[in-house]
């Protein structure tokens, strides 16, 4: 099973496209779209849009899972930011993909075991789970291959994983 | 020139398509959008994006104006409205039409003449603004016309109407 993983943003998103294979991970690619804050807020939503299209289109994942977005203030950055994960989702469901959304507390117990690890400790076990030669960087994409470990491992749990979202 | 106006949301999205020469108004259509709560959130951010784009299709608005959105409280809400609009300035984006964007401050001030406006108020100058027989209903419809207003006053005031957002 092929997965994209997505660590949602307006100016950095992380990306991490993992194969699943029994019981161990396979990494094809990962990274960060940029987009910067000189442009149009629109454009950068096009932008975002338009890169995760690309992204669909080159590697054809089955299945995507976004991490859920918490903020305890900044309403305005709130709006932003889910403006940016709007569009992000929108592009999985237009390709025909299932979209699963993970919290950053379910991500950490499926990654690491415990829900409150640091990203230290989350980029250790992503690093070792998944054969990395050293730990993974910038921090979003290394958080996109968590959120894609956290699928796979959830995925593998039930044979219907949406039943546990 | 003819206007697409949105007041955006998540279950209800108000539109209104306005054409406006030289001095006058004529509304060609106005309502909303919803989306059911049962449904999954990325499918009614699918329904959106679909029906703006289909709003685009069929009426061929030059220019497009989305109401901002504020929130004082509950980010959870303004993550979900959030991602609604981005899949609303997306479909504009994606059809080369130009989308402004107002405050509810700026769309009172535009439409009645002060910012304090209550929503009845604004109503009646939407109704007698347009010729309507009576005053436009649901809500957020009325908002949509609204914002149509308001973007086509901006408009007039200015050549290079980009320069006052």
């Amino acid at each position: 099973m092929r997965i994209l993983g997505i660590d949602p943003g307006l100016a950095t998103i992380g990306y991490a496209l993992v194969d699943k294979e029994s019981n161990s991970f396979k990494v094809l690619e990962y990274g960060v779209i940029k987009t910067s804050a000189d442009k149009e807020n629109i454009e950068r939503l096009e932008i975002i849009h338009r890169n995760i299209q690309e992204l669909i289109k080159e590697f054809k994942p089955e299945e995507m899972a976004v991490e859920e977005l918490f903020f305890n203030k900044n309403v305005k950055t709130a709006i932003k930011v889910g403006q940016a994960r709007g569009v992000i989702l929108l592009a999985g469901s237009q390709a025909g993909i299932k979209v699963a959304e993970y919290t950053p507390l379910q991500i950490k117990q499926a990654v690491v075991g415990y829900g409150r690890a640091d990203k230290r400790q989350v980029q250790q076990m992503v690093k070792s789970l998944l054969n990395l030669v050293e730990l993974p960087k910038p921090d979003d994409a290394a958080d996109a291959l968590a959120i894609s470990i956290c699928h796979g491992h959830v995925y593998s749990a039930h044979s219907g994983w949406e039943e546990r979202l």
